[in-house]
């Protein structure tokens, strides 16, 4: 294979991470040292700065900043939700990116992100390709929620569960010092996949985590819901802890979510899952204190909590996304297979995954690694997300609080 | 003064802290090498357990659990909410501890809480004098209100501050990584004090925290609030970050947070202050999106973001009640006298501040240290919170996750 001399681009897409930028971390420092990456530049807000123009000079930055992106949390280069139309119904949006794509000499093009990001990235490639525009393409992994299809487990993941079973181990410290318990209600991400909310799992196993877990893979059954908590309440001296993703729906497909309010206009006014929750638990069981939770956007970006092995597995995806475009390869999303040592240790090699193959398809949670009653996961969860956890990463500090990268973001010129 | 022998029994009280277990180490540690000191109990919730005869032997405990104490958030005893009634009126109680105290032979009584609960020590103290029972007792601060009199700050207050600013740091980030951006209003603790809220203005300093801050010291201006909202975020492209005390109240002395929404039976629905808020915002400038995070229960128990020097001293303040109560005190709080070092080194002395003194009196953020505009703090309110923060709790782990303390709890027999 022929070395493919010119420019390349990396963008970040989607919902952030604590971890993405330490992948943006493995695509620029690799890319800086690779002989014939010429130019590495970072597109603003992911593929909208590559439409718009608008990229940021990587080679200006101090290498030291480049480094501390790796601890820090969320989109450094700004993200996007864009969905490019299908170029069969409307080129616009591909001929301009061909443009920007030969103003800036750029044939390698780096793409992080979720389902939807692999879709852009396939789409680009083979629009290129179709153009007789020689540019390779890869996609890197990113998602909290872990539903990427083909690839053991995503960056991100590990360290949002990290951050989900430290601090539901914390809160179940909390929520029982008083003589009388209360029933607390914990929301957690993961729209369609439950992997952050089986995450919780991982407190239990340490004896302070929930008691009763609701996956979005499975129906919500409310009067089952209620006589569970109020079974366990009773039996705990009012405690029950109680974790529920927050795209958990009835079997009629109705968002457990939606309170079925109205505002003044006959809009439906979405709550949270948790306070939905609570105020069936509070009608029902009124003897008991109710209290509830949402994790929120903390549970995505709280670096502070991060787990080292995702960081540096989220890391090694930007690198080997570079070398592996420098080798030759192209129209591939790098991913995780996990590897068993002699004694059983964990280990994670790269492996490259067809985009056309990884586009588009969500991963769910197993229905075997969930329990019979459908209301908690078993040790096979457990197995799977326990080493995603390990390690601590040790990000830098000034003055006791984090130290985030500080990017110059100088705008490039063709 | 003569050596006092006898037992010695230490309670939790009021809402937990991520550091007072801390104390309590400080406490049983200390007690358990006392010459003088026979035999060290945990009172089970507080003045509750000791009401009912509920101690636990500290004594049967591993030594190395109780170190793990240091770093185990929340009352590991357990806590109570419980307000003795004025002697002169009702003796119940009284005639009761005393009982327990002769029972156990117990002639050290540590209460850890705040203001209320030095209330409590301070009615007990007055009540075994008058019955001519020798005992000593000393309170330990607590709370991350940061409220008590007569102390430099409490512990519990470091670590919840720095757990704040690191959080509204990394939420910073993610809340600007779309290229429309959003308001987000961050719901903080403290329903009369603004100490943490304020300790948000930590993350503004490091130019990732919010753009106003609201204490609960100033009345609230609903009109002021969102032209000082909209302001911003049209000059920060649809950016603000609002950080707002729960118990920030308007002129006329309604809490912010009671929305004026009542249930079927006539009662009001208390939201949250971040909810009212996010309302007002959406109904004044729809054209923002507006984002609600509710830091709730998560920031009193995040023992995994803890600051060393809160750990620290909230073990130096149990250490030293049980030191200056065998050496003859009674009737003292433990409290912190900062000092400054030749080149403005931050130090922390003990201190003794009488009961009587500290009991029912709030300590709330001078007005001087908030902007004249009443919206932010100023450069005095983070020269007072920055050394608070520093160091890192470092906590045992298990796992990829805190090691908690694993305590016993062996029921004395008197």
């Amino acid at each position: 294979m022929a070395k493919l001399k010119g420019a390349a681009v990396f963008g970040q897409s989607g919902g952030p991470t604590s971890v993405i930028n330490s992948s943006a971390a493995g695509v620029f420092l690799t890319a800086l040292k690779s002989g014939c990456i010429t130019k590495v530049y970072g597109a603003a807000n992911g593929i909208r700065g590559i439409l718009d123009g608008k990229l940021y000079d990587i080679g200006c930055e101090d290498e030291k900043e480049l480094f501390y992106l790796k601890n820090t949390p969320s989109s450094a280069l700004g993200s996007v939700r864009y969905k490019l139309a299908d170029a069969a119904e409307d080129e616009t949006d591909y001929k301009r990116l061909l443009e920007v794509f030969k103003q800036f000499n750029i044939r390698y093009f780096f793409y992080n992100g979720g389902n939807d990001s692999m879709d852009t990235c396939n789409k680009v490639s083979k629009y290129m390709q179709k153009a007789g525009y020689e540019c390779r393409v890869m996609g890197v992994p990113k998602t909290i929620d872990n539903d990427l299809y083909g690839t053991d487990h995503c960056p991100g993941f590990g360290s949002a569960a990290k951050y989900i079973a430290t601090s539901l181990m914390e809160v179940y410290q909390d929520a029982r010092v008083y003589d009388k318990g209360s029933i607390m209600v914990v929301e957690i991400m993961g729209r369609n996949a439950g992997w952050l909310t089986g995450a919780s799992a991982l407190a239990a196993m340490k004896g302070a985590g929930p008691d009763l877990i609701y996956l979005p893979e499975l129906p919500f059954d409310r009067e089952k819901f209620l006589e569970d908590a109020a079974k366990i309440a009773r039996a705990n001296n009012g405690n029950c802890m109680i974790a529920a993703s927050e795209g958990i729906k009835y079997a009629d497909g109705r968002y457990v979510a939606d309170s079925g309010k109205r505002d003044k206009f006959g809009h439906a006014q979405l709550g949270g899952v948790a306070t939905a929750l609570g105020e069936m638990l509070r009608e029902a069981i009124p003897e008991y204190r109710v209290r509830t939770i949402e994790l929120s956007l903390l549970q995505r970006c709280a670096s502070h909590c991060g787990s080292k092995t995702d960081v540096e597995e989220a890391f090694e995806a930007g690198k080997t996304a570079v070398e592996m475009a420098v080798a030759g390869k192209t129209d591939f999303c790098v991913g995780f297979e996990r590897t068993t040592g002699k004694n059983g240790e964990y280990g994670c090699e790269m492996k490259l995954i067809p985009l056309s193959e990884i586009a588009n398809t969500e991963k769910k949670v197993p229905r075997e690694w969930i329990n019979e009653e459908g209301n908690f996961v078993n040790e096979k969860f457990i197995e799977y997300a326990l080493p995603l956890i390990q390690g601590e990463a040790d990000y830098p500090r000034e003055d006791g609080l984090p130290r985030f990268a500080r990017l110059k973001k100088v705008i490039a010129e063709a």
